[in-house]
């Protein structure tokens, strides 16, 4: 018998248990970006310590400057490899709150269609849900062998979905402690329901607020209108100027270090058989927004964006207010590939901003954090071992595949600790995170479970 | 002694007095646009009812499927004119509530410099303060001659600033009894502190709010950006291509019905010596933002805008969320002059918008009110009687002007009643009408009030 088989049955024993557990976490409100979710934050780091501390890590809840971070240890065989596994406890605000069935934060099984049944509510997949798959493999490998395979650190942070300002100052003061052999990070989905995937490259990120002022009060339209500068029309000429007609940003500079996908990689994505029907067809839509000429999947994984993600000014409440305000504001981001300069990128935006500001009024930016893209060896052991567990267990070959999103802690893990990632996850296209009405599958949460179970096995057999 | 002599003692008399029903008037919380305060524009009509009544006005307050108006009469000796004063009770909002610097229904006389009061809070300019004014003019006529000096009907409507939905309705369903020989209307301005003007023109305005509609849901911006449509990229690219590089609206027949403005007008416009300075200076701003190459006083009494109002979509919070939301909509004005169609213009925003949207996003329009503008015959009778009565009262003669602001219920009085208004009102430009700390002079107040008593008497001697 395998050493692994007993722990999969372990698993399988403990999954109404291991349920009952994610519930708990996923009732702290732990809304990082929200300074009013602080308290809320420290109790569901508190209680991942607890909850640690009783599967036999030594754990600690570590003060920060902003939401503390988990950091826990368990020691393994000799000459057993170390890894470091990576979560967050930390999730995204659930405005608008009206549009969610039922409370965000009293999480239910709910059976969605015959034999299917998801775990609702807020970080259910991103990423409370996806960070206790491996505290439960774990938890079921100890209850089994009394041991773990290998030694494990966990860190679990409480800023992923503010910026992690938190993150780097944190990884250079306890990298003697931190390093490993390499990360495991669990942020990420399969490419559908049955099929795992690796992911193999992730976009950056680099997030800028930016706020135009113009009088130095509101003003009313029909007396200074035609006179007086609106900064809301200010806002919009530029935004309105990021994109040409071909949808390609028009930032100088911008595309400066974006590579061309090579035809091989570009074949095997056109293989998955993703058509633009079936992922947008879901969210309502049916047309790509991105540069004209480029497939689906190089759009959200090999190609560069700018997002206008929240824009405010003026009156916007019931009925009509002939107003120009005294300021306007607007929430951009960028997602990165290759090897965009995050700095270079931020810089290229605000003069491209300064440059079309007139000369009575002004700009103030807000810098929202930063991260370079990320690309891997495709032919890594790492991988190929990951690969063939996650085929073990799903009923398909697991495929290797790109994101979209940033996970900029797999770039820090590299700057800082010298250490790459394994990039695996459970999440659904679905699971409508940084949404209302999150859910996580509990299938993903069963199988996730296992999954860590055999990938461990197989790095450390 | 002539027949106002003694009236404007009395008005002088009784100026503490006045002050205070303004006051009383002014704490009622009549905001008009936002439904939760309907009962407060209620209070201030029956408010208005009781002090005409007890004037010796036959008055009363009518409703209508929106807020009430309060009509009154009272008659004049045989043969005199007939005439119809205008006003509105209800006010603007007070957000952002903030930068108030005292309860705006708290209202209080200030002394902003030596020698100079004020009377602080919303709507003590706009439109309170200036309807009392005729209000204890004819309170006054009546205590000394024990009658008025022609037949008089004042209309207070409390939905001027939220579009007029009922005003037409009930125009047309009262015009027997409201149509008078000439309308008095008190929603302007003095040229400046000592200079009391007649407006001869005003801006159109037409009102639209626009909401676009793209995926079914809001989405992670990593997971779909660069393939799914964002609605605030869209809403920015579309308000971005409302002006030229030379500040003209570029929308197709924009400029239909625009005429050019006079040269003899434009010179006497210059002669007034209104700087660029001098008029953007007190707002923090020193550049022209309208077309380029026409003067302050043309930009603003004798040109069309284009204005964003209020802008909104996305993640508006504090800190930063990798959104992109699924709807987006702005607020939009338009200031009309001369013949400019207001449907006409409507109608072409529409499609112009309609245009860019693409093939799986949508668009809703929400009308909010339209007026065509008003331009006055510089030299009829009335306005040349109200001019000499003006440059009696105050230091300097009084001056023919434009205003950039719309009074739709002039047009009204033409389309339904068949009547022409005289345009005579005494804010200031600083008196932070639509803003925060509204304010209007007590000398406004005062002298204000003794116009309309030396008005009523020139236009019945």
């Amino acid at each position: 018998m395998s050493v692994v088989s007993p722990v999969l049955d372990q698993i399988d024993a403990n999954l109404d248990a291991s349920l009952e557990r994610l519930f708990a976490l996923l009732r702290i409100q732990s809304i990082s970006t929200d300074p009013a979710y602080a308290g809320q934050c420290r109790n569901a780091a508190q209680w991942l310590v607890d909850d640690l501390t009783s599967i036999g890590f030594e754990a600690s809840v570590r003060d920060t400057s902003g939401h503390p971070m988990v950091v826990a240890h368990h020691d393994g065989p000799e000459g057993s490899p170390h890894v470091l596994f990576y979560g967050h406890y930390d999730v995204q605000p659930v405005d608008p709150l009206e549009l969610w069935t039922d409370d965000p934060f009293a999480p239910s099984l709910k059976e969605v269609e015959p034999g299917r049944k998801v775990i609702f509510g807020r970080g259910a997949s991103d990423d409370k849900g996806q960070l206790m798959l491996f505290v439960e493999a774990c938890r079921a490998w100890k209850q089994v062998h009394g041991s773990l395979p290998c030694k494990i650190t966990l860190l679990f942070e409480g800023e992923e979905e503010s910026g992690s300002p938190s993150l780097k100052p944190f990884l250079e003061a306890n990298a003697d402690e931190l390093k490993a052999d390499f990360a495991l990070v669990c942020d990420t989905g399969m490419w559908d329901r049955t099929t795992p995937s690796i992911d193999t490259s992730l976009r950056g990120l680099v997030g800028e607020e930016i706020t135009i002022k113009a009088a130095n009060r509101d003003l009313h339209s029909g007396m200074y209108g035609g006179a007086a500068a609106n900064p809301i029309r200010i806002l919009t000429k530029i935004l309105g100027a990021v994109h040409d007609d071909t949808g390609r940003v028009t930032i100088p500079g911008f595309y400066d270090g974006v590579e061309e996908t090579p035809s091989q990689i570009k074949q095997s994505w056109d293989a998955l058989g993703q058509t633009v029907e079936g992922f947008l067809g879901p969210i309502g839509l049916s047309e790509l927004s991105g540069e004209k000429g480029r497939s689906l999947l190089e759009l959200v994984w090999a190609r560069p964006t700018a997002e206008f993600n929240g824009i405010n000014g003026g009156y916007t409440g019931k009925g009509f207010k002939t107003v120009i305000a005294a300021e306007a504001s607007a929430k951009v981001s960028f997602r990165l590939v290759h090897k965009q300069d995050p700095d270079k990128i931020r810089a290229a935006f605000r003069k491209f901003v300064e440059e079309r500001i007139p000369g009575d009024c002004s700009v103030e930016f807000l810098r929202h954090g930063g991260s370079p893209a990320i690309q891997l060896a495709y032919d890594s052991p790492v991988i190929t071992k990951a690969k063939a567990a996650l085929s073990d267990e799903w009923d398909k070959p697991a495929v290797l595949t790109g994101s979209g999103g940033s996970i900029p802690i797999v770039g820090d893990f590299r700057t800082f600790l010298g250490m790459e990632s394994l990039l695996v996850g459970f999440a659904l296209a679905d699971d409508c995170i940084h949404s209302p009405n999150e859910k996580y599958d509990l299938n993903s949460f069963h199988k996730g479970q296992r999954s860590w179970a055999r990938i461990l096995a197989a790095l450390t057999a």
